[in-house]
């Protein structure tokens, strides 16, 4: 491949729909705010219909990450498995609008394209229902070697151990992208998720992960914690670089025995935190790839998330280059 | 009909694909900035093609006129067109989740669900591509006479002259509203819809409009003249209650020979524009039901165009209720 990429991405390819909701409506069907659960195409029906009015918008945890990185001007793929229906389109419509490569073919038997159904209470936070659809078919013949090779950094969401052949595909790119002397980034996705597949992904961190991105849930509920300076004293000796997020506490940095504390940029008004995580992972990405200092790279993690947050939807609205230059940080 | 309703809308019902452009994209193809084109479905597909990554709302100027009512707390139904579709179901989701009333049946055949691609320039102004599909089949049947004579006023919206066999459907409406005592609403839609059946809406506003809302373009489109004075003082014999809204400037209220000068609703910084005469309309017809004096009336409709110009989409992400009483007027 002639072509080389800063990042590809490997993910659920998921439409989200967003709705605002009370705390009330997340009690009353059994819902855990901040966290995603695994729902079937049954119970996203009737959720659907239980909800408010939504809007629709292309989501997926690696793909608002690659969507973020190109918006910074970087140079990303995408491999994820859509349908050939509506979603579908619309999915990749928006990623390669954005000039993110995305070759995976869609399917043309199976589930519908995935969806997740988001509902965003009046503190911002956003509860997720994902209905996996035809991503549970992603599988290890998805991976195309020469796109891997191409990529400085592999980057892989933990959300794809739930789809079960999708875990075997994610380990087939980690051994790709090693061999070919590259980096492997993972993000641990979500609490629940990380409990679901503990040991697995204890070892991926340890024997086969160069950056990892965990929020402080996350990274908790992998060393089965409740305190979060223990967690961080845990991942110290197992990754090479960890960021790890804190909401409004910013984030921490430790690569090398070192620690860098990073300030969350801030943000008038949190309207739906959808893809904080994920646009954080962009700009960190952005910056590490562009050769600069860890600080450096967290503040424009920071920056892309106070971004994402500010409005409904994981997918920036601004341009992100625009946005983070005009904050004096360097691109 | 034991139910009564405050209001029942009547328009073409649409699904938006909203992305942001540059002005130089709308040069490219041939755009009229501000304005609303009909295209084909081939077209469509095309320009959406070229577009940025877009995220997807339900639209429709009529309905959201509809969805506005009822998040202020107002009792409204809808009658328009969809397919059977995806979109259309997500129409029917967004619309029915406000309460609003919408009894017409899905299309099983013909042309899918409409869609509006939506161009928001780096000002806040939309340009507006319709692909009519499934609108155009809005026929006379589709009228329901106990839904029309349930409601104190039948909105109509101009851009349902479009729709050969909608324009009839909107004259049965109208015939029926008045012969039960009910009003009749009409927005003016769009200068270019005006000016492709410009006799009509003449004729149409003189003999069976009770209340007429029109930007400055399509008022000035109606009566040929660049002079926005001169327009509303022609339309000021025609018609019982006139809305004429200005942008920036708010809107002049016009009834039994007098005039009502009405400031806009402050915005921090304008969005997308997409939906601001709808919403007024919202504002303006939820206030006339409960008996508020029009420049009250007037001030309502300045703060929910407001709310929906902060951000991108056409239908409220706020409660229009909690909305406009923070900010004092009485509902």
């Amino acid at each position: 491949m002639t072509q080389t990429f800063d990042v590809v991405g490997i993910g659920n390819a998921i439409v989200d729909v967003l709705a605002h909701a009370e705390e009330a409506f997340l009690a009353r069907e059994g819902l855990v705010k901040g966290t995603m659960a695994l729902i079937d195409a049954e119970r996203a029906e009737a959720l659907y219909h239980k909800m408010g009015p939504a809007i629709e918008s292309s989501g997926g945890s690696a793909a608002n990450t690659l969507a973020g990185l190109a918006s910074l001007g970087g140079n990303g793929a995408y491999i994820g498995k859509v349908r050939d229906d509506l979603l579908g389109e619309v999915f990749r419509h928006d990623i390669t609008a954005l000039g993110v490569r995305f070759d995976t073919p869609a399917a043309t038997t199976g589930p519908g394209t995935a969806r997740c159904l988001i509902l965003v209470t009046p503190d911002g936070q956003r509860t997720m229902n994902t209905y996996l659809g035809i991503c549970v078919e992603l599988a290890p013949a998805d991976i195309d070697p020469a796109i891997i090779q191409a990529a400085q950094i592999t980057y892989l969401e933990g959300y794809l151990f739930d789809p079960p052949q999708a875990q075997v595909a994610f380990r087939k790119a980690a051994a790709v992208a090693h061999a070919a002397g590259r980096k492997v980034a993972l993000s641990l996705s979500d609490p629940f998720c990380v409990a679901r597949h503990r040991a697995a992904f204890r070892d991926l961190v340890r024997h086969d992960v160069d950056i990892l991105f965990a929020n402080e849930a996350e990274i908790c509920a992998l060393y089965e914690t409740d305190d979060f300076a223990a967690a961080a004293a845990a991942v110290k000796g197992h990754v090479g670089v960890a960021a790890l997020t804190r909401s409004a506490a910013g984030s921490l940095v430790l690569a090398d025995g070192a620690e860098y504390p990073v300030p969350a940029a801030p943000v008038p008004r949190v309207i739906d935190t959808t893809g904080a995580g994920d646009l954080y992972a962009s700009g960190f990405l952005y910056g590490l790839i562009r050769g600069r200092p860890l600080p450096i790279c967290g503040a424009i993690g920071s920056l892309c998330a106070a971004e994402i947050i500010s409005h409904m939807g994981a997918r920036p609205e601004s341009e992100l280059r625009g946005f983070v230059a005009a904050a004096g940080l360097p691109l």
